[in-house]
């Protein structure tokens, strides 16, 4: 137990400061009164079970932990439209206190089971009391529909340990497509909104030219 | 600046407690392992450019402020399913930390705008360091596909002054309905978890009987 | 494990509640602008091994730890002034959403071993989701130098397992008396303040009439 | 008003993220069971009505306010012993997320008003959303008895706009001097603690051996 504690406890500080930076992202953006492309921000380090289970799946052994699992550190960020996702992956990229080692974009090409989500794989360093460390960190980017579908598709493969029986299935995709129908008629508004607040502005410039 | 911060103290104050009231919530039925009908909590006060606006426009005089306008605070818990509203609204007719003055149904009722949420007035009683005053609270319930629609409605509603033109609102409709059956969906899909617990659990008690 | 996280989940919900109550208090003090006679307040609910040691060592049935052990949810407000104890204490006995069970005055009378502090305990009504339990809080109010020579003598006590060496004891004597001188030497400052503060408004106000 | 906050925006970020690494740094001592050199870490961005005044006070131009003020982002940390100064400022020293542009050591030379404390300016680098920004940041590192006094002296400063009369000096003085006894005594016991700390390791070893 102490020693998982030890273990975990830079990936548990990883994921705290990548909270409040994060975030920091999102007050920024609604001080200076731009549509803010951050709605909110979680975070967490792996149950201790989660990750015994999934090293005995993947037959990991217990020194390779650090290195093969890179979801040990997660965090999210959760977006109201699917153009959000572009500005927010171009503003991980655009940081310099990490390195991203991998992308991986699920939502031009969706995973088969209807899960949508952009994965980005960091390098963190973590300034320990026994110096730097570098810490793999899971950051996973989607919309708020995405968001949901996710999380009820995540506790029903939980529930039939990965072998979701076909009529399942078919209510799982089927409320992935009411997801991304959301998504979609979201976007349209979007547009609207965008447009409108284009109108706003120029009126209020020519009334201050009269 | 300085009247209606000390105005506003004891609604910040009262939010404030009730976010780590309505979140502790949460954390019981995480601990204790069941289904927790409630996914997030937020609050805030209202800002007082919203107040001032409202007032204006709503003819109410500054002294019937705090009378008059039941939403200076502010809380919402989000729900995953349409069905655990019903079960939170128990949840908080059942507590003893403040009164309920009023239930407006908007569930089963829906605005005709589209707008779907629980709403409860609440009185609850905050001790001040000039003894206890009692602050009227506007609960809303609701999952998070209606959360999503309202955030866009509002921030429409905002841009257009309450004049949303007929295209826009057309498309607000759209959206409306898209939310509305992503909510379906998920209900489906909710019976089918439930279903599967039973199941699971009926063999976990035969598998000790053996 | 799993029972102890039960048992002490509506103390923690306890501790995390009079913490936002009582933090409260201290930032309606600053807004009204007057001296806050609270510099801060800390809570934690007891660790478990601690609990089981105490049982032990009181000979106390686990039946009987909710009703005997009074600091399960401890509180602690700690203030700058000696005299400010006195005003908390007012302050706490003024309010409505708990009841006093118990007053302990370390404060005029202090414990042989130099210990100086004023204990309250309380029964706080939590609201859970199987209905309101009323919950024994420990409140403890002390000087910041106070606070210090506690926390000391509180880890000394841990090492000797409450049988600190003779020499030791007498550096914790000395320690304390240190501590109260400070206190002493504060209090006079204290007066020096609020005289000034009385010379200040008195002019303010012979200003005001010129 | 809101030039200032968008001004302060990546300074009230870098105070954030700063207290969640410091803060960082005690739990990691706590989990690893040795002695944690930090009590508490408070930080707070400089109100823009302390900026304006000292701004004028020290005739700096506005757009020279970032350069010469030092301390508009401000982090302390406050220590149980004086020894422990020295092991957090080796901390902070063997850190890779900024660069140190000064020290000055206010505890082996303490100011004629009597103020002790170890101060370091740091060059913080912030991520905004328009690129990286570096920003100064001031870090105070006093035990509690040093951090007690300096609050009264500087409530006492404000007061008295600097000029402290005489007699309220000499109290001050007095005062300072009840701070260092204090430390003084608490550094005598700190010395007990380890020593005993040392023994019980020794017994607990020998009692391996045999």
């Amino acid at each position: 137990m102490r020693k998982w504690e030890i273990l975990l406890t830079p990936y548990k500080q990883a994921v705290d400061e990548l909270k409040v930076k994060l975030r920091g992202i999102r007050e920024q953006y609604q001080k200076s009164s731009k549509h803010t492309p951050i709605e909110f921000v979680t975070g967490r380090v792996k149950p201790i079970s989660s990750i015994i289970d999934k090293a005995s799946r993947k037959n990991i052994p217990l020194d390779r932990l650090e290195a093969e699992l890179q979801d040990l550190a997660g965090l999210r960020i959760v977006t109201q439209f699917v153009e959000d996702i572009e500005t927010v992956v171009e503003l991980i990229r655009s940081r310099k206190d990490f390195e991203i080692i991998e992308e991986i974009d699920y939502v031009s090409e969706k995973k088969s089971s209807g899960y949508r989500s952009y994965h980005m794989i960091l390098n963190y360093p973590v300034q320990t009391i026994e110096g730097e460390k570098k810490i793999l960190v899971e950051l996973q980017i989607r919309t708020m529909a995405m968001n949901f579908w996710a999380t009820i598709e995540h506790s029903l493969n939980y529930k039939y340990s990965g072998e979701i029986p076909a009529d399942v299935k078919m209510k799982l995709q089927r409320s992935a497509e009411a997801a991304f129908l959301l998504d979609e008629e979201m976007s349209i508004i979007r547009e609207e909104v965008r447009e409108a607040q284009k109108i706003i502005t120029t009126k209020q410039e020519q009334g201050r030219k009269l």
